[in-house]
């Protein structure tokens, strides 16, 4: 019984790090067709998610027989109500994914983001691919260091979030309305993609210390 | 101890109605202080979200202790871990209230929303608080009518949200690129809103008829 149980535990994990590697492959693919106005790429991302919405149910639900047909207690307990919020926090990543691809396919055959702000967005595309990157190796290590690295990448993106917002705001912005709107949508989902990254980075670090990180973890 | 079992099961639901009965008062204060400017309103919004959050967090830390100590099965579990993933949607549209009243004090003391779209905002509240009203009520008799009504308010929003986006990328839109922003921020958030009520609707419906509602019924 406890060793099927210790398998079932082992699964949902490997579960948690199969979705997260979708995610990586979804961040990685929307901002490279996000920056090259890649309409292909872009739909493939849109149609990838239902994979990761997919996966999530699925673990959920295999979570929750294992609540029922186990009933865990103390460390193991905690471990899988942590993992139904992890899943959660994933999907949403899933979710951002696809927007930014909604954003690309909207614009096609046009960028989204001009010119001034081409760079900005390519450095928060590379803060939310490490995130993703490194939530995936966390899964699987549990090495806190990691976590701490997370949180760095979310301070960068916060940085960079800001000077998009202080470019819109600056007397010399003479974008359309239409892209001013694109921009602002588009940054705070690169935003949010970080968010979440740091929302599981913190789940992880209280499964393995037993203590929530203070919210200025969160904050990056 | 079964008994004490559904006290305890019952004091969980008290516990999302209370969370829910904030998120009234969240929303109702929010979208009146960002139609009038009104910054002390707004800061007492701010202010009252840690609330929701620490309910939040007790609720979560409760449910997990039902689960270690009565190992609940079947459709007592589903109610436990339902209520998990419905704290965490109120928790959320606490923050969304938090966000709009943000924008209130950002903006003080001129008003967020130029006089063009100064009704569509109303109307897109006037939604937001019936949500927010449906949503306690459907917690707390979970009857179902209320499910629908919920997701025929996320409708309206849907139309108005868009009903926004159209009149920034209309050729008579002559606001500052800082209020584009903003309106598109406020309309994000009034929309999220919205969605994170239909998403608890969803959930309670789950609860009650053991069975998910068609993606159609989230989108509205």
């Amino acid at each position: 019984m406890r060793k099927v149980f210790q398998a079932e535990l082992h699964q949902i994990g490997e579960g948690l790090i199969e979705i997260s590697s979708l995610v990586i492959d979804a961040i990685e693919k929307s901002t490279t067709a996000f920056a090259a106005a890649d309409l292909q790429a872009a739909q493939e991302v849109i149609a990838a998610d239902a994979r990761i919405d997919f996966l999530q149910n699925d673990l959920d639900e295999r979570a929750i027989d294992v609540l029922a047909l186990q009933g865990p207690v103390a460390s193991d307990l905690r471990m899988i109500v942590g993992s139904l919020r992890m899943s959660a926090s994933l999907e949403r990543m899933g979710d951002l994914a696809r927007h930014i691809s909604q954003l690309t396919r909207l614009r096609y055959p046009n960028n989204v983001i001009p010119a001034p702000l081409v760079e900005t967005f390519a450095e928060m595309a590379r803060q939310d691919i490490i995130i993703a990157r490194k939530v995936s190796e966390l899964l699987d290590s549990r090495d806190l260091e990691l976590a701490s690295e997370i949180a760095a990448a979310k301070t960068e993106i916060n940085k960079l979030h800001k000077t998009v917002f202080s470019a819109m705001g600056a007397p010399d912005w003479a974008e359309t309305p239409a892209t001013t709107v694109d921009v602002t949508l588009a940054s705070r989902y690169f935003e949010r993609f970080g968010d979440h990254g740091v929302s599981v980075a913190r789940k992880v670090s209280y499964l393995v210390t037993g203590e929530w990180q203070p919210e200025e973890f969160l904050a990056g």
